[in-house]
């Protein structure tokens, strides 16, 4: 019942419009010409209609199965991952050293939208082990890297990220999970790791998980953590696959949604492991993945948002429902389509208009991210780590919300599983928790983001919104739709930070109970930033008669909307950062 | 894994110190004691603990099964309904003079809370009785009462409303169900309708179908639209049950939540039914049974948010995770309980001071609704005919938000259904969808209500503000933390009441597309208003010195916590009415 659309064109107008990639001297980016970038966006979104979005109810009603030890994907699945895996999909922005097609990272992240959109629990399989390659990438030896990589990008073996426990999610310290040391080097892992996303099945040959453990003789708390390297599979000297390691899956996670992703239990039984980076450092190596993490959660936000728009807004469109207020409009019909009636359009709105800019701060993230790596601009690097928590922790929220938007504006039919929004909303859920909770993004926001160079980050942030207002101050389209509550957004996010700077010393509570809301106020002035930069080059291409007006129109009555209707949010956000923790304080946990 | 714990004491409190129903003067109120109360809650919320919590779950897992044309209940839900109704609990308010006990209907809404949060799945099935029994109770004939309320009452039937078919859902003009006359005065109707909540079931050995239709002969559109009953089996003149009458359950809807009850096709087939009240005055029967239908809606939002929260609360305080970043508070621990944490605290304030302003709120409508029948009040009528849609459209956004924020609270245990969290999110999605979308009761408020009397009852409600405001002015520990906002709050609604009229003949989108914050707006003020009169109680109560005091201080604070913290939002919603429909209603439909 549900369909989709990849975006192409809207993702073209980010790239090359508001992104302008083939100016960028990022090495790799001259390659990201509109045509080849559209046609590897078109095929991606041929596959994503045709082949995965097809297979996300499958995946919801079917889920995962253990039996007999072994997890059961659903039915497709496997032939899905094949055919992407054969067309290169998997291996697109990886080392061409082990056999990666070294495309940028942006690319990869346009192509993982759409992916993410059609069938989010699939997606999470190869997103999985994009993690684990980048960690061995970054962090594996030469002969680690020569071992596993080849096989990884290649999608014949696939990996895991391993970190929770029962006593511990967000607090790594606590872990128990025990590495002891071997005469050989490597070591021997026993323990338990909990909500391991495609922790086991058979749509690959070998599965490498990485995990974090504690060596033997290894200090208490976070210090003690170490990373390993344990194949399902042993592997042998000429890289075929051995024996069964001591790994397994000890059970299925029963939850709400993202079925198709087999979420598990997974046992270490003196399972052999290889250290990866240095011992006791293994927060450190987690850390260096975790920018590309979070994007990757914060694009699942507004992907999810991206299709359950898509299909609210063809139920619109067909549903007769009613009269228009002003004027009937469809006088053959039984009744007007309910997209006549503001209040739905209302809803419409706030979806578009945020995924809309959302793709564009996601881009934007994963350019820097490009930067970062490609050019190693330390710069770019303070900056995404900046705005990390922003695009995690907002884009997941609203993206949610949009979810739920969506639904709504399907009525009865919103609830019933045959019309397949509430999917969206179930899968889109866990994007606020995993790879760090909402919260503990904006903990991490304000407690060591804000304060990165001593502030300079953030105050380049600043200098970056007050340069464009400045660079386009005269120009009186932009000004008051755009420019003015820009300013005033942004505005108030200083002010919020200004009083965090002036009361945390005293009171760190006062900063901390309104990170949360400073999250939101941040991720407000960024999507603003990005619509007033979408309007200004909307306008340029109007100006410039390239294109087709109608879309450029579009895109400045959506900007327009966001900006007026979105944008006062930061006006509460504010208020409720100011009136500090006092409230928020005040009980004592026995009256709650 | 899920607790509950029925919070007699804070519904007392609302009853006897806010409300003050013993010292009312609505017929009935007089036994409405503190002891009476408080037995009848105590007993109720053992009920709910005991009986109905345990069967939530099951419900869940379970679902309704159709087989062989025979709609099966889950597991255990037959013996809690017969326990349920051996207490008399399905009567509590209903007609002495058919079997009833006679009681306020604010003490039925009161124990509603309890079983709705208990299980909402199980509850619907009474409410919807009682929906039908108020119909019969309004607008039946002395024979129909005489041959339906007594089993009806006494439990040993139950009743349906049937209004929705599917190509007409808020539109009911488009209703196709046909109604053709018979000789005897008797009707045969035949068509379908869709999603009718606890439509077919073994629980009750009748059950009382109300069904819109419209009869042969009988104008088009919403016009021609009557009320018929329609019972499962034909009842003999000896009252006893007779054959099979031509009603059927033609499929369970498979849906987001509320899976322990049953959500059917109807199919009518020359089913034989009895006209209700006059013939093609079928809505306006309908429509005095609504304030009823959409009060016990509201409650659920609030109901599911409160047990949400107990268990959000009760994980937060055992979960150790992190330390206080102001000093280690389990020294003896691994680490501090996650209650410490301020983020965590501001996400239980905002579900806790929400549930309580809530429940003061509807416990308001509920003795509104008395005053309005048993006094045969018009004013208070009135004033809760304006007040319905701000309670079911924001008490059911508001209680959403709150089972989400309670599933955020325990992380990715939150998003597993052994912690039964996510199953109150999937739950309470609905109640923002049925009785009228809450889209539907944004416009029922600006279209309908902000004029109802020429605007004289929306003043009244102002009025109560600013006199309330005028009464305790001279109270300092009121003023800066209640007073002040609330008049500040209630100033923007009347702003964006002022908007709405200066601009809404001229262009009546500008209305429609600000209806949804207004509805928001309004309720904001609604629950600011209810915090004010529970802090003016509690300080009254410390000053007193009865009972104990650390429940009075934890009111004023989480009540402070919602002034400072929620109702800054209204200054967004006003924001948002006051830019206009321009950039809501801008787009071409074909340019979504």
């Amino acid at each position: 019942m549900t369909t989709y659309t990849a975006p192409v064109e809207d993702t073209q107008f980010v790239l090359h419009e508001v992104l302008n990639v083939s100016q960028s001297d990022i090495p790799g980016y001259d390659e990201l010409d509109r045509d080849f970038t559209g046609a590897v966006l078109e095929e991606a979104g041929k596959l994503a209609k045709n082949v995965l979005e097809p297979l996300n109810k499958v995946g919801d009603e079917q889920g995962c199965k253990l039996e007999n030890g072994v997890v059961r994907t659903p039915d497709g699945f496997k032939e899905a991952y094949d055919e992407l895996r054969a067309g290169g999909w998997n291996a697109l922005d990886c080392d061409p050293d082990y056999g990666g097609q070294g495309m940028p990272h942006l690319l990869n992240t346009a192509v993982s939208e759409y992916f993410t959109s059609a069938n989010i629990a699939y997606a999470m399989y190869a997103g999985l082990s994009h993690g684990a390659i980048a960690a061995i990438q970054t962090h594996g030896s030469d002969q680690q890297k020569a071992t596993f990589l080849p096989k990884m990008i290649e999608g014949e073996w696939s990996g895991t990220m391993n970190l929770t426990e029962p006593q511990c999610g967000t607090d790594l310290g606590l872990i128990r999970t025990k590495a002891e040391p071997q005469d050989d080097g490597s070591y021997k892992l026993s323990g338990q790791k909990i909500w391991i996303s495609a922790g086991d099945h058979e749509m690959t040959e070998n599965i490498v998980h990485l995990v974090l453990a504690r060596a033997s003789g290894s200090p208490e708390g976070i210090k003690g953590i170490s990373l390993f390297i344990v194949p399902k599979y042993h592997v042998n000297e000429d890289g075929s696959i051995g024996a069964r390691n001591g790994v397994s899956c000890g059970g299925l996670e029963s939850k709400m949604g993202i079925h198709g992703n087999a979420t598990c239990v997974m046992n270490y039984d003196e399972a052999t492991g290889y250290l990866i980076g240095d011992l006791n450092k293994g927060m450190r190596a987690m850390f260096t993945m975790m920018n590309e993490a979070r994007l990757y959660v914060a694009l699942q936000g507004y992907a999810l948002g991206e299709i359950a728009y898509q299909n609210a807004l063809g139920f619109a469109l067909d549903r007769l429902q009613g009269r228009d207020a002003t004027g009937v409009k469809n006088p053959d019909g039984p009744a007007d389509p309910i997209i006549v009636h503001p209040d739905v359009r209302r809803n419409l709105m706030d979806q578009k208009s945020f995924v809309e800019g959302a793709r564009a701060f996601c881009l934007w993230g994963a350019k820097l991210l490009d930067e970062a790596h490609r050019k190693d601009d330390k710069d770019a690097d303070d900056m995404l780590s900046l705005l990390i928590p922003v695009l995690k922790g907002f884009l997941t929220d609203k993206g949610f919300e949009t979810t739920v938007l969506a639904q709504q504006t399907l009525g009865g039919s919103g609830f019933t599983t045959e019309w397949g929004l509430e999917q969206y909303v179930r899968d889109c859920r866990i994007a606020m928790i995993y790879e760090g909770t909402n919260g503990i993004q904006s903990l991490d926001l304000v407690g060591r983001k804000l304060g990165l160079n001593g502030g300079k980050t953030a105050m380049a942030f600043f200098e970056e919104v007050k340069s464009f207002l400045k660079e386009n101050e005269g120009d009186e389209r932009l000004k008051g739709p755009f420019l003015d509550p820009l300013k005033e957004a942004s505005k108030r996010l200083q002010n919020a930070a200004m009083f965090f700077m002036q009361n945390g010393a005293k009171n760190p509570n006062d900063v901390l109970a309104g990170s949360y809301d400073f999250m939101h106020l941040f991720g407000h002035v960024c999507l603003g930033l990005m619509w007033a930069h979408m309007a200004k080059a909307a306008y340029a291409a109007l100006d410039a008669g390239t294109g087709n007006p109608e879309f450029y129109e579009t895109k400045i009555t959506t900007g327009k909307y966001y900006m007026a209707r979105q944008l006062p949010m930061t006006e509460t956000n504010l208020a409720r950062i100011l009136s500090g923790s006092e409230t928020v304080m005040a009980l004592d946990a026995a009256n709650f």
